[in-house]
């Protein structure tokens, strides 16, 4: 009821802004006496950190996450799971010329229009550091849903797109390359056009799509918390994400019944899997395949005009060090999302399922 | 938690089978003293019901909606309010076609596998008839919402396009075809499409744009329940949905930061309005705008192959009176989702906004 | 977020004025694929309704449930089960006596005060009529749950204490008197002084003892929906009841560590059960006990000092029929709401608990 | 749906084990844009602190809470409020004593059956110091609800009783002695008594009356969300709570109507208050008035028998510091639980009640 919890029986909790003490979470509803290996959620963490490469920005975040509570003796307790990432970056700096000014396309106006009382340090709340602490939650999931393969990939970089379709393409390539594309041609061509575009002072958008293997049959609550409709507001929820499809997604508006509908055979597999492995809101057993679009940037290294917050015209120019594309670490971020909601969905699901008294 | 609710102040919940006594639902936390037309109401379910042209399906149900609750001399009471529209065409019929078998991209599969009893007939739960409860809660949000103007129009019939930006269409044209195309030459090109496609016995997608205008700033709760995530997730939510995107959306995954960025004038409006009427997850004060994609309907009129419940292959036929296309009889529903999204959250927003004590 | 719905995974929402159309509900979340005997539920009703004995209200109403949806063949769907129940006795009446006047303990002020439009006849909403939704609902839930007993009697009317605890009672004697109390010597005595109560147009309270048998040990999620707080707050939102005590209760307090502390035997089970079947809000396996308060019944027949919607003193009295003692109609009330509480604990620890994957 | 968040528009989420590295928590929906004193929280946690007289356990912790997020220049910023207290008395201790020994009327049992995996140091999660959380949040509640007065204080311990009602009392009295009874010679014998009972080895039970003064009309959500329901639920999620009673409560029970209507004067007031400030779940503007009884302390400094982990009959007996009676340093529990409950309310209420667009 005030946007800061995601899930309902595996909930995720966060806090933080940028430039504050620290961001972090909790975690409410994990199963207990589970193992957990922390190397693997810090190793996620360590996906989506600054610094990576050199496409992405170079601000200095250590990004180590502390655990506070929840754990006993190397498993889960079924208590909360508190965890703490200490903003390492967060020195006292010269924030004035964000100060009064609202920058382009970022949140600072609707903030300030919406709380009245503003961090407005390197965006405060808005800024996409939070979503440090979607990866830690979604690594645990994903450590609950081994049998689960997620994998998400860039799939375009502004008007580089890749062209083929997942069953074509190796994924152990994705880690290889530090635009995480899945073909490590087209891998290359991003990342000399990331870094001319960033030399332009100038960003750029793009696609990541994600595929989710090995899911059980029979995950969605219709008729309004359909898995696809989940997996959509938790990608929509990532910062810069402005559109999000399941399967034919808009190109399957062109087509016709009589091509589009996945014929089921007697292995109840689909011959074809346009519906991206939900029907009617329910997983249907088949691959989840389901594409997110980032917008470019909002931070340029160009003058802007703009305005202040007394409605005066200013211009103003990002300082410091910002990403020039954001899908190369949003990659982890659109999985640990994923995984978040299938896990909630899972157990919610189990919970009926199972009944037996 | 089980996926028949939708909203958190304004709630409202679901029931209903297409072919079972009836369907309705519950309004949960409309405030109180609230004059209702209960005429507007009737008549935002007319532009949903079947039979209302010749392109759409001619099963026969006069949709009327009758309020148990709630309401008194004229008014909302801040009880809840309650409604049934009972199923007038839910006569025993035949259903011995479908009854065993898992019609290809409908939900039979995932309801058998998820829920082990099925009510097979005319598609039961999942069918699209459940979505004239939206438009009776829908309706009623509008009323509250005078004050702003929600327009949902069918942007595409399979590959045509409406290539107009909005500002240049004149909404009223929208109702006066039966496509709901804002664009009346185009509209009947459509209209002959969908007649011919229906001749072939088959069915084609389409997409539906949706503008909100004379929205307040401040909607929106991020960093989860962003304006745009809860939009995305209602649209979704709407039986046939693959697909969301708001503002540039996937077209503007292409575009650099300096084209994509909108510039704050002196007015605090924006010059350019890419981001759809949303920064951060929160409503910035201009239009919103979104786009919504619709599968080509599952049910065709030819034969099909497809499996029944015992794993056979089998080989079946749509019978009866089906849509060859559903955007047309989208478009409020999609207005009515939109509704709820917005007017749920202008009373969280109110909530904490007009603290003073 | 707006009062009318309870529980999370098994989900009332109720509605319904006391002289509407109809009162009734929806239960989102019930298992699927479970045989229900709708006779069940109508008996569950019947031993609330109105005119079942002379010691309660002689209203006219038959309260027969009718389902619309959510069952099919006999059994759930894990669809939404709605159901309604006519309001036989909601015919044109005079209400002028209280249109504009706030009676004296009921709610008509504070809802008058809180929603500024109220339908004043009977009460509307706040009138304990709502409660026969409870009833069905909980019906329901019993039949999920038929391993355990739910036990509820009445233990108090008035000054009358019944003072045995309930080892020493036999159950089968609460049906067999219109008090419902496990005594019969001393219901017998109850009846009269209720009887006498009423022939002075007067009203008595009472105190009802729930017992649950056979639960199993895990419900109840610490720390703040502990599985007696969720039981207390499902009591307390019955008309009428004015306090819980679980186990030793307010009683307990005068107790030192040495007498009160239940030891714990080989066989898991404690010597004593001061505890109430509940240990750090989590279900031990011991029999849940607990206890009721209800307040006298605020309608009488006597003449009263009030005011009216102006502010104005003026006097009135009850006219028709009500209920001179609100514990024989509310035993199954008590024991819906907990077989509620039970089943949807039952629902949400089972999620978690059965996590296999 | 895990258990650790309360409310639903102002929605505390705490973590934390006794023994673990801390305890905190993260408040969502806290109004923006309001300033907050710091030292005000820090005061509240004294009064729950141990080792602040001679009567509570004199475990040594300094509960010095830091905050991380949601603050800025002194005031809210309506983003997550983010809180730590580290446990200072976690050091390596010998806990062999009760590692696999279920302690008599904890929750040991409970939570080992219930999670598999338990935190055995100090009772872990199920230990009282969680509410350390609650007083934080319960302290910010207080603190935007400037105008109402919160007011517990121990009205019994034992079978000591305070036979006075609160218009007799002197508040200031409370703060003034250890036992925090409102009545000096009273808390005189009461601090007696609880040094005997402590000398004993033994603990003893008691009781706290809270009272919320200049509450306004029309808090609460009927049916289900009433008031004293919510409120009651609060208290009864508190550690060793176990009845809750609202304005006349038990006694209540055994008067008729016509002593106990609460007839309703030309000033909008109440002759009496029987009610307790509650009519239909809907505050009424009179003084909120309620009782909680706390069980006697399972920990004793006696020998008692129970089981281990592997059922065998083992002899155990308390060691260290501990609470001879758990009302002293319950009292600012209870106000913070009632503030919270409070203002969530009230924020719920102003959401629709200023409706006006």
């Amino acid at each position: 009821m005030a946007g800061n919890s995601f899930g309902n029986i595996f909930k995720l909790t966060t806090y933080g802004e940028s430039h504050g003490v620290s961001i972090g979470g909790i975690i409410d509803g994990c199963p207990s006496n589970i193992p957990l290996d922390l190397n693997l959620i810090q190793q996620e963490l360590d996906r989506r950190k600054p610094g990576q490469s050199n496409i992405v920005t170079q601000r200095k975040e250590s990004d180590i996450v502390q655990f506070k509570s929840g754990l006993f003796e190397g498993k889960t307790t079924g208590t909360p799971i508190a965890f703490e990432i200490v903003n390492a970056d967060s020195k006292s700096k010269d924030y004035s010329h964000i100060k009064d000014v609202y920058r382009p396309s970022h949140a600072d106006f609707t903030y300030q229009k919406k709380y009245a009382n503003r961090d407005y340090r390197g965006g405060g709340r808005s800024s996409a550091r939070e979503t440090a602490s979607r990866v830690v939650a979604g690594a645990i999931a994903k450590q609950l849903l081994k049998e689960l393969k997620f994998t998400a990939y860039t799939s375009a970089v502004g008007n580089m797109q890749l062209n083929k379709d997942y069953p074509q393409l190796d994924f152990t390539n994705i880690e290889q390359n530090p635009v995480r594309c899945a073909d490590l041609d087209l891998a290359k061509k991003m990342e000399d056009y990331i870094k001319q575009i960033r030399k332009e002072g100038d960003t750029i958008g793009g696609v990541i799509t994600c595929v989710i293997q090995n899911i059980p049959v029979g995950l969605g609550e219709p008729v309004f918390d359909k898995l696809h409709a989940d997996l959509g507001k938790a990608m929509l929820s990532i910062n810069a994400v402005k559109g999000f499809e399941i399967g034919s997604g808009f190109e399957g508006t062109t087509m016709k019944g009589s091509e589009h509908n996945d014929l089921i055979q007697t292995n109840e597999q689909t011959s074809t899997n346009f519906s991206g492995g939900v029907q009617g809101g329910i997983s249907n057993g088949m691959d989840i395949v389901f594409k997110v679009a980032f917008k470019p940037v909002a931070t340029l290294m160009q003058k802007q005009k703009t305005i202040n917050t007394t409605q005066t015209e200013v211009e103003m120019q990002g300082k410091g060090r910002h990403d020039p594309c954001v899908v190369p670490r949003a990659v982890p971020i659109v999985e640990a999302m994923a995984a978040m909601v299938i896990l909630d969905h899972l157990l919610l699901h189990q919970a009926r399922k199972n009944f037996r008294f």
